[in-house]
C-alpha cells in the first residue's frame, strides 16, 4: 500500500485519516502491517492483481464510498444471479396496476369498490388507545408474543361474533390476522396442496384467487347468477374430481353484491358435509348492511364443522390497521398459527390491544353505526345521480349493503373503453372483466360510493357521464 | 310451525319475541307465512323431516342459541373436512415448543438468546411518535398504501445503511418487512423453486431453515468452525448440484457468535459471482458490537450484485414492532413486493412512520448507544458469574458482539439433561442440538445475557450451577 502521507495527498484527506483507515483495515484482516517494510494487502486474501484491471487509480477528490455509490446507483437493476421463472400472479396485482397506473393523479375520484373514506377513519380514537396500551402494557405488546393474536382482542371478537353473528365461538376459536388477505393466505396455505381443486365464484374476488394459486390450487369456476353462486353446480364439479374447498362471498357477493338465499346456503352445507369439503366464507364487510338486518353467516348453521369464516375490520375501521380474523375448527387454526410463525411471527400486538380497548368501550359499535348511516346516504345519493345523469346507460339493483354496486353497461357501450376514458378525466372505476376468472370483456362496472361525500359523488358521476 | 302463542309458552318467552323471530326467518327465506293457514317451513329448503330425527323438541328454558353454543363448545375439535398431510415444519416451532413448554412459568430466567430486555423498550418514545404520526398523517397511514413500506422509513433506513454500513443504497433499494422473519420468507419465496439447493451453516438459525423449507428448498449443510462457515466447502457442494443460494450470518454467526474473516468473505463473493449464486446475508443484530467497530457487511463489497442483505430492528428497538428490511437487486425486490401484497398487502404504516420519526430525530441512535453499553456490562457480569460458579463446566470465547454466547459443555455433562434440570429450576437455556441441522445431541449451550440485569444474571447462573 502507499505510505500514509502519500495516500493522504493523493486522496486529499488528513494523514491521520489514512492512518486510522489502515488500522481499521488491518484489524479486519484486509491489510497486514510490517513495521520495517510497510503496509501490504493481506496475503490470505488471494486477490489477483491483473494487468489492466478495471479499478482505476484513486484521484484527489475521489473516495471509495463515492465510487461505490455511483457504481451501485448506475446498476441498481444489476443482478448477479438468476431469478427462477416468475409464477403467474396476475390475480395478485394491486388494483392500481390493473387500472394501468401506479398512483392515481391527485384529485382523482375513487369510484373503485371497497374504499372507506379516510376522513372517517377513527384516527384520534386509535391514537388515544395506542397511548393507553403502551402506557399500561408497553413491555408486553412490544415483546415476542402469541401468533394467534392478543387474547383481549380475540376475546372481544369472539364476543361480538357470538352475540351478533350467532357463531358461538370463544377466544380459542379465533385467529387474528393482518387483514382478511392474510386470513385467506393462511387458510389456503394450511389447506391446499399443489393440484388441489377449489370451487370459486366465476365472478369473484381476485386477491383470494391469487392466494389460492400461490399454494398451487386449481381454480374451478362456478356460475354466478342474480342470487350468487349456483350451488347446484357443485355436485357435477365434484364428480369430475374431488374438491378441497369452496370459496365464496355469500353475504355481499363480490362483485355482484347479492346475498345467497337460505335454500342455497343449506344446500351448500349439505354438499360440504356429504363430501367432506371445506367451505371458506369471506364476510368482508358484514356490518354494512342497510336494508333489514344482516343475514347470519353460513358458519352460524354449520353443525358439521365444514365452514372456515374469514372477516375483517378494514372496511369498518380502517384498512391500514390490518386487522382480520378467522374462525375455524381447532386443528386447522393450529396449523395456521404455526405457519404464521414462519411468515411474520406474530401480529401487531399494540394495534390488537388498542382495538380490544375500542371494542370494550363500545367505540367500535358506535363507529359502525355512524359510518353505516353515512354510507347508506351516499349510496342513495349515488343512485339518484346515476339515474339522473346516466339514464339507460347503466342498469343495476340497489345493493342492500356493502360499499359498492354492480352495474350492467348498456349494449353498444364498451365497459373497458369507458373506464379508460373515465380515468383520463380522473374518475376511477373498475370494469367487470377484472372480477371474472377468465378475464374476458364483460359489460359491467363495479362502482364504489363510499370514499366521497354526496356532492363529490355527483361531480364524479358527471365526469363519468361525459366520458361515456 | 307452532302458533306464536303456543311456541312462546313452550320456550318461555314473550309472544312478541316469537312473532319477531318468525318475521325475521320469513324475511330470510326460512319460513313462509300463509295468513289463512299459518307459518310453514319454506318448501324450497328441501329439508327432509325424518322420523326419529336427532333434533329433540324444544323445551321451556331451552334456546336454539344455547343449544348451538353447547354443541359447538362440546366439539371445538370437530372438523368436517380432511386436512392434508402436514408439512414438516419442525424448524418453524417457536422456541417455547422446543423447550417443551408452551409458556414459561412466571419468574423464569430467560437465558435464551436474542431476548432484549422489555424494561429497556422505548415505549414512551414510540407512543409519542404514534400520536404525532396519527395526528399529522392519520388518513394516510390508516389507508391502503405501498407494499414496499412507508417512504420516510425506507429513506431513513437507506440513509443509515449507506452512512454506517457502506451499503450505498437509496430508498428504492429497501423493502420494509415485518421483522427479518418476513424478510427471509419473502426472499426465499421469490427465489426458491421446489427442489432448489440452498447451502446453510450446519450450526445455524432454524427459523430461516423453516422459511426455506416451506418453499421446497433442499438444505445442504456446510461445516462451521471457530471462524464461521467453511466457505471453501462450497465448490464441492456446487459440483454435486448447482446451488440456488447460500444463507449465512457472517457478522455474529448464529449460534456460535464468531465473525467471518475477510478472506472468507472475499472467497464467498468470488464463488457467488463465478456461479451466479445468490448470497443471503442475515445481519440481525448489527448494532450490538462491543469490541472495536462493527465489521461492514459482505453486501458492502458486493460489486457483482449477488448479495441479499436482511436486517432487523427487533433487537435494538423492540421485537413487537416487527420492523425488518431487505436490500437486494431491484428485480428481486419487485418480486418480493408483489408477493407481499398477496400475504398481508402492506406493513403497519403507522409504526413505519413512527420509526421514521425516531430515526430522523436521532432517537434510534441514542437508544442504541444506551442499550449497547447496558448489554456490554451485562455480558461482562455474566462472564464473571460463569467463571466463578461454573469453572470448567463451560468453555467459551467472550463474544465480541450480539446478545448471546456459545459455550461448550465439559465432557461428562449432558447438555440436554442439564437444560431440562435448569428449566425445572426456572432457568431457560437452549441446548446446542436445537441449532444444528441434524438435531443430534451436541455438547453446547446457547446462553443469552441481555434480558436480565447483573444481579438477576448472577442469580440465574447460581440456579444453573445447582442444576448441573
Amino acid at each position: 500500500m502507499p505510505g500514509s502521507r502519500a495516500l493522504a495527498e493523493q486522496v486529499g484527506v488528513h494523514r491521520n485519516t489514512v492512518v486510522a483507515a489502515y488500522a481499521e483495515l488491518t484489524a479486519q484482516g484486509f491489510l497486514r502491517t510490517d513495521p520495517a517494510r510497510g503496509t501490504f494487502v493481506h496475503a490470505d486474501l488471494g486477490l489477483a492483481l491483473e494487468a489492466g484491471s478495471s479499478r482505476r487509480p484513486m484521484k484527489r477528490g475521489d473516495s471509495q464510498v463515492h465510487r461505490a455509490h455511483s457504481s451501485r446507483r448506475a446498476s441498481t437493476s444489476g443482478i448477479g444471479f438468476d431469478l427462477p421463472h416468475a409464477a403467474d400472479d396476475r390475480f395478485g396485482l394491486p388494483l392500481s396496476r390493473i387500472a394501468g397506473t401506479q398512483e392515481p393523479e391527485p384529485g382523482t375520484y375513487f369510484l373503485t369498490g371497497g374504499r372507506p373514506d379516510p376522513r372517517l377513519f377513527p384516527a384520534a380514537l386509535v391514537a388515544r388507545a395506542y397511548r393507553r396500551v403502551l402506557r399500561r402494557e408497553g413491555r408486553r405488546v412490544l415483546d415476542y408474543g402469541d401468533a394467534m393474536g392478543h387474547p383481549r382482542l380475540r376475546h372481544a371478537l369472539a364476543d361480538m361474533l357470538t352475540k351478533v353473528r350467532s357463531l358461538a365461538v370463544d377466544l380459542d376459536g379465533v385467529l387474528v390476522t393482518r387483514g382478511s388477505q392474510m386470513g385467506l393466505d393462511l387458510v389456503f396455505g394450511a389447506l391446499i396442496r399443489p393440484g388441489d381443486r377449489v370451487a370459486v365464484e366465476a365472478y369473484g374476488y381476485p386477491p383470494a384467487w391469487a392466494a389460492m394459486r400461490r399454494h398451487g390450487a386449481q381454480l374451478c369456476p362456478v356460475r354466478v347468477d342474480d342470487a350468487g353462486m349456483c350451488v347446484d353446480r357443485l355436485e357435477s364439479l365434484q364428480a369430475k374430481g374431488p374438491l378441497r374447498c369452496v370459496y365464496l362471498t355469500p353475504h355481499h357477493q363480490y362483485p355482484t353484491t347479492t346475498t345467497l338465499p337460505a335454500a342455497r346456503r343449506i344446500a351448500l352445507l349439505e354438499f360440504a358435509r356429504r363430501h367432506r369439503v371445506a367451505v371458506v366464507e369471506d364476510d368482508y364487510d358484514y356490518e354494512y348492511h342497510y336494508e333489514g338486518r344482516p343475514v347470519p353467516p353460513v358458519a352460524s348453521a354449520d353443525d358439521g364443522h365444514n365452514v372456515i369464516y374469514v372477516g375483517s375490520l378494514s372496511k369498518v375501521l380502517a384498512p391500514g390497521l390490518r386487522i382480520g380474523y378467522v374462525v375455524a375448527p381447532a386443528p386447522l387454526l393450529e396449523r395456521m398459527a404455526r405457519m404464521r410463525v414462519m411468515i411474520d411471527r406474530q401480529g401487531d400486538l399494540t394495534t390488537e390491544a388498542a382495538l380490544a380497548e375500542l371494542f370494550e368501550d363500545g367505540d367500535v359499535q358506535r363507529h359502525i353505526w355512524r359510518t353505516a348511516r353515512v354510507y347508506q346516504a351516499r349510496r342513495d345519493a349515488f343512485v339518484v345521480a346515476l339515474r339522473e345523469q346516466l339514464p339507460g346507460a347503466l342498469t343495476f339493483t340497489v345493493p342492500p349493503g356493502g360499499l359498492a354496486m354492480w352495474a350492467r353497461v348498456e349494449q353498444g357501450l364498451d365497459a373497458d373503453a369507458w373506464a379508460a376514458r373515465a380515468l383520463a378525466r380522473r374518475v376511477w372505476v373498475v370494469p367487470g372483466r377484472h372480477c371474472h376468472i377468465d378475464g374476458r370483456k364483460r359489460p359491467y362496472l363495479r362502482l364504489g360510493f363510499t370514499r366521497h361525500d354526496e356532492s363529490e359523488l355527483v361531480a364524479a358521476v358527471r365526469l363519468l357521464a361525459r366520458a361515456r
